[in-house]
């Protein structure tokens, strides 16, 4: 299945500028693209990164420059797909081929597959309907079930810890190095260590 | 199955006490546990409580009183147990009997079945070898993955955003509001509404 990775190429990961440097940001957010771009890859799906400027990865996969936002690139591209189109946020840091597979398999029996994102946003899809558009601004979740319902497509959710998990503040990153299996979860252990207190676990840098 | 589901009657969700008082605290504990046991009984299974103090739930479930830390209490009954035992923890306010029945079923082919929490915990188990015993406290997804190394059991990691998202902080209640199906969910909506700003969604109490 073709995949679009959405990428912000600029200024990536903003929220965790309390704990990586500027620097550190980017290698980090092109270390979670590329754990997506070879899960997709290793579960025989053909990736393509949508980003807002130019990108190298030493990946063989296709890179478009799209400087639109998000939502609008996607949708362009839904409106001239003939079959079902996927989309995957390219910070899922504890993405597998098999949470890949379980996303492409729930759009089977749906019009619209969908893997709810932490905190109300969408971090997957597979679109099959000709008249879904996606809309990534806001609750997102909430929104993309309104417009399948207005459009009269069937909506699977896939229930999926690894796709829930997108990495945008800080204790996201304690689930990377807990839970990760890729590049960047061996990038940030190299830097931190967990920091088991009272509650959910943290993390500490290194000395 | 037989599935434990440990309760804490006492003082429970205390890291919830910015946003809630008291006795919601204790009215939104019951009504999660509820939600938890009647997934179980609605997946055909066996679900019993215990509770560090006696707990009237208006359900034709057992509850036991024991008031050992929750290691001690469940590692008792795993020691005795001849058939595979369930683990639930009672603050699942996402839980549907289609996830336990995933928690289940991933049980068939392993030793130890794990679901993790956010933030380095263990929401849910179901253990079929007999030298497995659990400690709650601390990391213990982690240490549960060591403990089973250390007595080789086979262990299937459950991938599920339903399983994994306990309930303890803040930000986790616009996940129920937002995914929720029972009555923990309804008691919220009651009370709060979804407030979107920039990143994740959180809630605002009603007027």
């Amino acid at each position: 299945m073709r995949i679009l990775v959405p990428f912000e190429a600029t200024r990536p990961k903003t929220r965790l500028d309390g704990v990586l440097d500027g620097d550190e940001r980017a290698a980090f957010a092109r270390a979670m693209l590329r754990d997506v771009l070879r899960a997709c890859l290793d579960a025989d799906h053909d990736p393509e990164v949508v980003a807002t400027a130019p990108v190298s990865l030493d990946l063989s996969v296709p890179v478009a420059v799209d400087d639109r936002p998000l939502s609008a690139a996607v949708n362009d591209r839904l409106a001239t797909a003939t079959d079902p189109l996927g989309v995957v946020v390219a910070d899922l840091a504890l993405v597998t081929p098999a949470a890949v597979d379980r996303l492409v398999d729930a759009a089977v029996d749906a019009d619209v597959a969908i893997a709810p994102g932490r905190g109300g946003g969408t971090n997957a899809l597979v679109v099959s309907h000709p008249d879904f558009r996606v809309d990534f601004h806001g609750v997102s979740y909430r929104d993309h079930r309104r417009v399948a319902r207005d459009v009269a497509a069937d909506v699977a959710v896939v229930d999926s810890m690894r796709l829930s998990t997108d990495v945008d503040e800080p204790a996201d990153l304690a689930e990377v190095v807990l839970h990760g299996e890729g590049e960047a979860a061996a990038w940030l252990r190299e830097r931190f260590a967990l920091d088991a207190g009272e509650g959910r676990v943290g993390l500490r840098r290194r000395e």
